[in-house]
């Protein structure tokens, strides 16, 4: 059993968590939440994203959230862009960092982004290339690797064509994600089994969903094979608008507690990232999502 | 990765699930819970127990379920028996299998049951010999195998300790349970390979509670150790009376979805299941505790 020493976890729920949010949320709400967020301990912060606002309302501030957070040396704070038009809308907002998306199913690509994997990758080119000369670092976040709500199954090789395209295009880093949170530990280690034939298992990150409660034991699954960055939303933060009943992204305090007990460092404190859950719940009105955090604040 | 073929599911909703439910249940909403789980090929099922009404009250038609389910052949009907008149009465409603319970934490035994953890054990000398009289198998728990809500952490020799005296009295199997659902995968994992110096794992099974998300992860932890017994209860049912916010035992639809991710056999229907789980919360008026009935009910 070769389990990392560290685990880095990068922090999803400012924009992934967020982004399918139906009501307003605040400039000010939403930079509380990152300030919270650094305060915790956490390393990497995705903070907004530079999409059409005509397709994601929620992510319209994102310039405004970037532009009032306090930011702390060693953590990056990072946005999704789709498009040249959005990196440089991102550059603009100083961000450090951002990151681009495609999926492993042909079906999800046309319904989610109106085109195919193809298109989708060429469309990255110019933003590749616009990074480089910027020195910005580009992370790739491939979608439906376990499963499409379209397609159903999706084949590993497919995810390892997607991903070694990222890669190649020059992603430090692809994320792994399982959108609809399908997956269970004997598809997650084959599917890495094959992605990792491709691209080093030290540039994989897991990205996945507990809508079948499945997510902590994939992200066990994963660290068994050599995984060692993992894609989590504080409080559960979000959900996929394409799978009903989903409870969403994996979250946070739950995989910070399922490392802590196997003796991970992450660098993260358990109570302040309980806090910080806790009170983005309270601005929405919604139920903590982590089932570590409702045990903690049940039994204060 | 060396996975079981197949798997038993030890289904303990209608005793554990059930017992702490303030509102009084009919012995027939009992009585078509266990029914159900028999059709949907759960083949050992803990029907209730026969303990005083005094301290259960909602177990005191156990003699009456017993009576009225529909028994098939190869399905095991258990019942939790404390002492030798729990036994005999077991004994009377003709009950295949029973069970016993002691705790791997003093602090525990004396708050739950009243005694020492050395007492509870001389208890069961009666029982146990009764039990072979009647070639009755027994089957022993203990609790609190990965955290007491008093003492906090306990000593997996002191598992070990508890879990040896119930295998050298004849219990066939020793289920270890989580009862505060504070256990990770790595705690999970130590634990069995101290009790499995002195059992063989194929005599263990794990009984995981959800409370902090963790069940499934020590779930898959416990079957690369070489565990292939576990207990769950259908939708989720039950909780700890002494841990707030528990949200109780793994649900085994749950349970069954990651076996079948697994390619782990255990001969469960799972639309049956999650048909049984859903009919009990609807007598209850509660919300379905599995994470996977809830999502496949929500895209039916």
């Amino acid at each position: 059993m070769n389990l990392p020493h560290s685990v880095r976890l990068v922090e999803v729920g400012p924009r992934d968590g967020l982004q399918n949010e139906k009501q307003p949320i605040s400039v000010a709400d939403k930079v509380r939440l990152v300030d919270d967020l650094t305060g915790a301990g956490l390393s990497y912060i995705e903070v907004g994203s530079f999409v059409s606002p005509k397709w994601v309302p929620q992510m319209a501030g994102s310039a405004e959230v970037f532009a009032a957070i306090q930011r702390q040396p060693g953590v990056t704070y990072a946005a999704l862009t789709p498009n040249l038009k959005g990196f440089e809308a991102a550059l603009e907002a100083k961000v450090e960092e951002v990151a681009v998306f495609a999926a492993a199913s042909e079906a999800f690509s046309q319904k989610n982004i109106n085109c195919s994997i193809a298109e989708s990758l060429a469309r990255f080119e110019p933003l590749m290339a616009a990074a480089k000369a910027h020195k910005v670092r580009v992370r790739g976040y491939v979608s439906c690797v376990l499963g499409c709500p379209y397609d159903g199954e999706v084949n590993p090789a497919q995810v390892a064509s997607v991903a070694r395209e990222l890669y190649a295009m020059g992603c430090y880093e692809v994320s792994l994600g399982d959108t609809i949170g399908t997956g269970t530990a004997g598809d997650t280690r084959r599917m890495i089994e094959v992605v990792g034939r491709d691209i080093p298992r030290e540039r994989l990150a897991g990205h996945f969903h507990d809508t079948y409660g499945q997510a902590l034991a994939n992200i066990y699954a994963s660290l068994l094979e050599g995984i060692n960055v993992f894609d989590s939303s504080v409080a559960g933060l979000g959900g996929c608008p394409y799978a009903k009943g989903a409870t969403g992204n994996v979250a946070t305090e739950d995989v910070l507690y399922l490392l802590q007990g196997l003796g991970i460092d992450t660098g993260i404190d358990m109570d302040k990232l309980i806090a910080a859950g806790q009170r983005i719940c309270e601005v929405l009105g919604k139920a903590n999502g982590s089932r570590v955090a409702r045990a903690r604040i049940a039994n204060r």
